[in-house]
């Protein structure tokens, strides 16, 4: 039985509310249960000096943790002066996962950053992050579409992304903070809408796991990211 | 006429989401019109190395602006590596005004954090903070005195802060972004209930002010001010 | 009795030594008691990045404290790697101070730098930096029009600055250190010459204060500041 | 036809010299063809704080690139004052698959930091880093074995890892620079000797993938290991 | 003919003003021409961490150079974030230097620091700020051995330091801005009375130079010391 | 008697590998007994912004150890976020010996980095550093030569360095890290084939010397070169 009574392919309830601020381009607060992520998408008509005058555009993330979305206050980031090598890590996974879907030619010279700012964690944010991503540059996509400054859509494909392991002995799907804090592997698997997958990281915490194991997981992960396609679709109708 | 259409002396409309997020010992999202600010109270039992041994506690705050809080996005400091001068030059007065109406022996060995994440930003994002800095701790403070841990209540008065400018020749209340931008002369006014006062921050922006200009920005601050106090009340009880 | 037997309308002595160093385009060493800070006024033929090309200049201030320059050791900021919050919000005061009697348009595109280094401390070293960096701009200032690098006085005004705060009850003005560290309030007034106001920062330390206060500390800062303008006017005659 | 001329299943040369430094209780210098790591285990008798007081020890690594050991001189971290993400997130891998094979209670409360500093680069550093790692650290636990300070192996098992891809259609081993530079996905798996998994990080970079390519990358992974396991065998016998 | 007149052993005056500032154990304003360093001692009765419990005390030196001491405006260190290397190499020549006339049993535990700050340049900072710094710590150990602390004096010889170099093929003494600009070689000593040497820095900057360039060098500095040890002999008594 | 067993004047064996890594344009691994420094010479086509529009060329040094180069493990300093100060003036020391016998014009508008970075220490790294980079520099130098890029050979001297001290009263040759810790006057000679001196570092480490000392040890330092330069000869032939 896990903590919260779920059955193990069950997933938290996602909320999703668009439009949570106003000078976004795009904006939403999604959650996963108690994780709440606030996305924004920010389009600027430039791009990082590596990619300036090919005439193709650039997405990238940053993530950040409110000090008290978490059970005890963590420090400030910004106080602390860098940030750590875990919110390195996620905002680079977010970036990737979101230009795996992205036809950089058809969005032209411009970059949009996606700003994933946990309000609450109860686990799985970066997955949440990923997944609030695609909605908030989808919305962003749009305005850009609807004023005509870009003519053909970049944004093809969703994708979506959630978090699941091997929690005593048994592989469940979305974990929350006590399942993610006991799990002997817990993975992170970004997928495509259609079957694709654009991201695997499986990491062994308590105990090594098998090839078997590893394929659950994948088995669980598509389960779960059927329903956020849904809810992605849902939200950017 | 205001930008808004309000009249000189017409306050935003106040808001006030208490437990808005659920770790924190207090929490609120308060709002002033299109400002939003989320405000968290975390209660930790230890002080600062120059408090230690003293049986008595402190109240500090940290301030922040969500990247894309405002009409353009700005960068994120944690990024940048360093707070910017504004930041520190605010939550500096943030944790002044809360400590004004704090009786640290009364509190006990113990450090409150206030945390303000400014969700969306339309002016007043300082005093926004300071008002709801206030709920934020009398709801932890209410917590301390509920558990027994602590027997008498450090927080007697209640504290409320409102921008006030000279806009145009005219006195406002509770400036918005567009005449902030734009004002003489911008105030911060940081009022005690029953009438004193705790910080005056006036500054000439376009414009040096006179004597009489100052009071009147004083007065139209304490009207203000009385409407924040009727909202926290509210709020706690 | 104020520590010191001045009288609470009692200002310090104040003395002003013009040409302090001889590379900066102007340059005094200011002393109100045993506060003296060093002011040095930098002429620079370019402007910020945010006011290129609109044909008007800038005028900026940085501020520091030699490490013992206080009764006990502080340590270096450099040796540190960053400037305090407090370090900051004085030379963004004493920056916006300044500018408010300049007029850029007639200063040209051109930047003028304030440096205020404290050479020695003893209270009042923020407005003490206010009242000698007018001193060492309107040096500068003179040297651009006698060389006819600009044609029209872009500083008509003088600006001063003081403190004042009610210790043990009373209203006094131009706190040393010693009435600076147990003062009840604690205010900083930065004044043009003729009876405008620049800036009024009055914050509570030990006990809220009311509107009366405020006022009778704002008399006392006109009475010290009509002695700093005097002062300047010799200095620079 | 893979540029260099080797079959889709075929490794570069593996070399390995250990004893390559003569201060570090480990040391080897590894290679896999022309990318070569210099990994030294260094033994300290503390824990970092969080792991204070319980008796059980600790693993960690670090890691960094010459500045030249690329074909186009990279900046020195050290010089531009911080890690980057890509550093981060690769010493973070490395620590935590050295950790998923040592039993820390029998290690005791000290500290090994395994220091991985690429000599030269030619793809799959990361990798390269964690294999040769293994044989650092089992280096220097035969050295805490034989002076007698632990008296049972923490190390009772190997772990190897290294890099897979999907280059022009053809999933292949052990990617060199040309081939990473142009890989469609770029898998990195972390073995353990017997079958178990510790790690799966495999990217979509150019096209995503699909479950039957991660599988096949899985098995290509595992011929790889064989040969790495079999190395190392030799290495510390 | 040197650009100031000078014959190639002259000295420019040396000035020092003992007591400049008053909060300091020992504070001297010491002038070479028109180079002036404000240099102060300050007493802690606490060593650095890898002195401690040795009985032994420490000398330090910290150096820094007001923004505006040179002909243009150099950035504040404070704001960069970060000391030069210039600034740290200077800090530690002086720190050694007088430590190498410091018995550090007899000065017990407690480091005195020595901040040398450069209120105005024009060549030979760092020399300047040795001889000073002597001044200033024999003046803070004179109050310690007054104050009965200390019994035995710690300091029983003077330093001194000056610059030489070869100007257009001329070895001379005591290099001002101009000459230091353009000198072939540049060379600091370090000279303890009676003549023993306590370091050499003998640089090529246009031209190399051979070993009769070298002994002249010294042997002008040694001319040089002599003056600067009666002057420090006059402070002090 | 030496630890090591030499005789006073005896270097250490002076190893050389050059093209010890392939990417760079120079590459060599020099060894003074166990003091192992591998060096790189990188061209790039641009030169930093003070040298920009002169149509002359740069080089410049960055010197660091490998964490556990020493007898106990160092931290990091991209670690810890900043190069120490020792770090800076090794650098330095190094950018300034090569370029005293480098024709910046010859050269022509491209910079030559050399990267030392020390992969073992047992004491003289600084020198080995710098007689190592002669040699990289040199391979570099010839391959510009070589592919027509420049026609003047901007290198026509050597430049060597070694270390010299007392130690127990007897001046030695190459101190290894035992003689070093104990050494009571340190000196490092940088001199140029065909005996001039580029640049002297003498320093009094327990005892201050005096200039016969000084002499005797800059005539061990000549021997000692000679060696040096005659490695290097056969190194670049």
């Amino acid at each position: 039985m896990r903590p919260s009574g779920r059955a193990p392919d069950e997933m938290r309830a996602i909320t999703v509310e668009t439009g949570f601020t106003k000078h976004a381009e795009g904006s939403v607060l999604i959650g996963f249960g108690d994780t709440k992520v606030l996305v924004t998408a920010s389009i600027e008509e430039r791009v990082p000096p590596f990619m300036r005058g090919k005439g193709e555009g650039w997405v990238t993330a940053e993530y950040s943790m409110l000090p008290r979305a978490t059970h005890t206050r963590g420090s400030r980031e910004a106080a602390k002066g860098k940030q750590s090598g875990r919110t390195q890590e996620i905002q680079r996974l977010i970036g990737r996962s979101l230009r795996s879907v992205t036809d950089m030619k058809k969005l032209g010279e411009r970059q949009i950053t996606l700003d994933c700012d946990v309000i609450q964690a109860d686990g799985g944010t970066r997955t949440a992050s990923i997944s609030g991503a695609w909605i908030a540059l989808r919305l962003a996509v749009q305005g850009l579409l609807a004023s005509g400054a870009i003519k053909e859509d970049p944004l093809t494909r969703k994708v979506a992304a959630i978090s699941c392991g091997i929690v005593n002995g048994t592989p469940v799907l979305d974990l929350d903070y006590i399942e993610d804090s006991s799990a002997d592997a817990d993975a992170n698997f970004v997928l495509i809408e259609g079957g694709h997958i654009a991201e695997v990281q499986a990491t062994a915490e308590g105990a090594t796991y098998d090839e078997e194991a590893l394929l659950r997981l994948l088995r669980l992960s598509r389960m779960g990211c059927e329903q956020i396609f849904a809810a992605q679709d849902k939200a950017v109708r």
